[in-house]
C-alpha cells in the first residue's frame, strides 16, 4: 500500500520512549528545553497582544516563506547570534525546514554524507528522499572530516549533501571543534557538495562560529526558536545565500502552510522585546550547569560516558546490556532515557542510550541518575 | 540544482496575487473565510486560558499524530457534521493532511485522477510526487462520473488515487450531487482505488453526505478547521479506517512535527465549548447569502458564472479575455481576483477567473463587480 519512501520512515525511539513516561517518571529522554525557563508570562501576553494589535489578520493563512515582521526579527536574531546573513525563510520547526530542504535537493539516487551517531529524527527526513546515506565517524572534535576527505577522494562523483550539527550534537553532545570546522567547509567547497548545519542548540551553548559564516555558498543554515524560547511555536528558519533556493523553498512551503500565523506574530514580538536575546547567557549556563551535574552524578557510579559533553542536553552512555530490557527496568524505577542504538547507521552503538538534560529539573538530575544506575545493576528493590 | 519532483512545484496564482493586494483593495481572490466571523475574543481568551491551564506543556513539542484532546474533541466534530467515524490524525491543516497522504501512498508513477479544474494548490502536492495526474472534467453535479467510468474500463489497471472536493469546489463553486457521489464510491470500491475527500467548506455549506460515510473503506477523508474557526492555527485532519494508514501518517509527521501544541490545545477549547458548532447554521447563511449577492450583482452586469453555486466561496467566469491584461487594470481599478488558468489542466478554462466571497466584507461585493466590469470594459476612467 505504502510507497517505498514511506516504507522508509520509521517511528522514532523518542517518540516511543515519550509514550512510557508518567507523571512521576524522571525524564532524562526528552529534547524539550526546561520547562522552568519557558517564559509563559511572557507568551500570554503576546498572544493577548498579537490579537489586539492584528486581529483577525493575525488568523488569516501564513502564505508561504514566513511573514515579514518575522523574518525582519529572524534578522536581527541571526545577527545577534554570528550566524551570518543571507535570505531568511520562515519554517514550522527544524525539522519541518530539514524536510524542505531535502524536498527541494535530494532525489532519491543522491548521497548524503552524515555523523554516526546522527539524529535519529531528522534521518527520517533523508530516508525518505534518498536511499543513498553514509554515516561518518563522529570523535570528541566531531565529524571525522580525516575519514570523510579519504572517502570524498575515493569517489567517482560528489555527494550531494552533508548533514550536520556542528554545536551540541544530538545524540552525542560533542561540538566540532575550530579545525574540524575549516577541514568541513574547505572539503564542501573544494568538492562541490552542500552542507546543511542544522543548529538547534547554538541559542543555548558556548558561542562557536557557525559553517555557514565560513562559506556561505557552500552551506544551507537551519535554525530553530524551539530551544531558546518555546519548541510548541513551530517556529524554525533556514538562512541562505542562494536566492533559488529560498524561492523553491517557499514554493514547496505551499504543500502544507504549516507555519501557524499568530505563532509567527508572537515569535516576532518576543523577539523584537529582546527577552530571550538578554536570556541567552542564563540559558547557556542554566543548561551547562546540568550538564556539569549529570557528568558528576554518573561519575559517582562509575559511570563515564562515550564523549564529555560540556554543554547542550545530551550525552551518550555504553550500558554493554540489552538496552530494550534495561529501558523497562528503568522506567519501572521512575527514570527514562532513549535507546540509541537508532541513532547509529552501523553495528556500532547498540548498548549506548542517550540520556538529556533538557526538561529534567535539575535537582532531579542525581535521583536520575540513581534509578538509571539501579536499573542498570537489575536491582529493582529500590 | 533541484529534484525533478521539486521543479514540478510551482508559485500558485492565489500567492502572485495576494501580493498586489493592498489596503483598499476590494479582495475577490482570497480562500479565507470571512474576518468578521472569526471569533477574535474566544480565541484570544482561549489562549489565556491554555496557557493558565497547561503551563509549559502547550509549549512542548507536539508530538506525532495530535494531543488526545484535540483527537478527542474532532471526534466530535465529526460527528456534528456527519462525516463518519474512524481514526483522526491531526495535521497542520488541510493541505498538509494532504501532502502526507500522498507522501504516504503515491509514488512517482502512481495514477491519480483529479476533477477539471481543480484546487491549483493542492494539485502541487500531487504534482510533486506523481507525473501521472489525469484530469476528468466537472459540469454542474460535480465531477462527471460517466467519463471515468468509460476511463476506468479502457485502463488497464487502475489509479492509486482520486482527489475530489466533493462540496463547495474550488474553484468551480459546485457542490457534487447524490446521485454522482454514490456512482463515485461504487466506481472507487469496484475498480479498487482510494478516494480522497477534500472537504474544508462542509462547515460552511449546506449539508451533504459525505463520500466517506457512504463507503469508508473506499475514501480518506481530509477535514479543517480553516473556513469554520481560522486559518491562521493551521490545524486539519485526516479520517480513515485504515489503521496501517494512520500509524504511517503519524510516523511522516516526524518528518515536520508541525502542528502547534499551543494551538492545538485552544482549537480543542474552542471545539469543546461548542461555540463553533453553535453558528454553523449562521455560517452557512452568511455565506450563501454573500453568493447569492454576488450572483445577483454579475447578473445585473449581464455576466454569468460558469457554474451557479448555491454556497460556498467561489465562482468561475469566463472573461473571454486575457486575463493577466485584466488582473493588473483590476488591481489598478482596486479589485483582485485569481485567474484560474492554472486551476485546469488541459487547454480548457484560459480565460477564466475565480471569484471568491469569503474574505471580502459583503457590503463591498456590489463595488466589487462593479470595478471588475469596468477592467472588463477596459475602461479605467471610474
Amino acid at each position: 500500500m505504502f510507497t517505498p519512501n514511506a516504507m522508509r520512515v520509521k517511528r522514532s525511539p523518542i517518540e516511543r520512549v515519550s509514550a512510557l513516561i508518567r507523571q512521576d517518571t524522571i525524564n532524562l529522554a526528552g529534547g524539550s528545553p526546561d520547562p522552568s525557563l519557558i517564559p509563559l508570562g511572557k507568551l500570554g501576553e503576546a498572544y493577548t497582544q498579537v490579537v489586539e494589535e492584528y486581529g483577525a489578520k493575525a488568523f488569516f493563512y501564513p502564505g508561504a516563506g514566513g511573514l515579514d515582521e518575522l523574518v525582519e526579527q529572524l534578522r536581527g536574531w541571526c545577527s545577534t547570534l554570528e550566524i551570518g546573513g543571507g535570505e531568511v525563510v520562515v519554517t514550522s520547526g527544524a525539522q519541518h525546514a530539514i524536510t524542505q530542504v531535502c524536498a527541494a535537493l535530494l532525489s532519491t539516487q543522491d548521497t548524503y554524507i552524515h555523523e554516526n551517531p546522527t539524529f535519529v529524527e531528522t534521518m527520517n527526513s533523508f530516508l525518505y528522499y534518498s536511499v543513498q546515506g553514509e554515516p561518518v565517524p563522529v570523535d570528541d572534535q566531531g565529524i571525522r572530516t580525516d575519514i570523510l576527505e579519504a572517502r570524498l577522494k575515493a569517489r567517482r562523483s560528489p555527494p550531494k549533501l552533508l548533514y550536520t550539527v556542528p554545536t551540541a550534537h544530538n545524540p552525542s553532545g560533542v561540538t566540532m571543534s575550530e579545525e574540524r570546522r575549516k577541514h568541513l567547509v574547505e572539503l564542501a567547497h573544494k568538492y562541490g557538495f552542500t552542507i546543511i548545519e542544522d543548529d538547534p542548540y547554538r541559542p543555548i551553548s558556548k558561542p562557536t562560529r557557525t559553517l555557514y559564516s565560513t562559506s556561505p555558498d557552500d552551506v544551507v543554515y537551519v535554525g530553530s526558536l524551539s530551544k531558546a524560547l518555546a519548541p510548541g511555536l513551530r517556529i524554525g528558519f533556514v538562512v541562505t545565500t542562494n536566492h533559488a533556493l529560498a524561492e523553491k523553498l517557499k514554493d514547496l512551503e505551499q504543500m502544507d502552510f504549516s507555519t501557524s500565523t499568530v505563532n509567527q506574530l508572537v515569535a516576532a514580538k518576543i523577539l523584537k522585546s529582546g527577552l530571550i536575546q538578554s536570556k541567552l547567557g542564563e540559558l547557556r549556563e542554566h543548561y551547562a550547569s546540568k550538564m556539569h551535574l549529570m557528568l558528576q552524578s554518573l561519575a559517582e557510579h562509575g559511570l563515564k560516558p562515550v564523549y564529555q559533553p560540556q554543554d547542550g542536553f545530551f550525552c551518550l552512555l555504553n550500558t554493554n546490556t540489552d538496552v530494550e530490557e534495561l529501558l523497562l527496568r528503568a522506567v519501572r524505577l521512575g527514570v527514562a532515557f532513549v535507546p540509541a542504538s537508532e541513532f547509529y547507521f552501523d553495528n556500532s552503538g547498540q548498548t549506548n542510550i542517550r540520556l538529556s538534560v533538557g526538561p529534567v529539573d535539575k535537582s532531579l538530575i542525581p535521583e536520575g541518575v540513581n534509578r538509571l544506575t539501579k536499573a542498570l545493576n537489575n536491582n529493582e528493590q529500590a
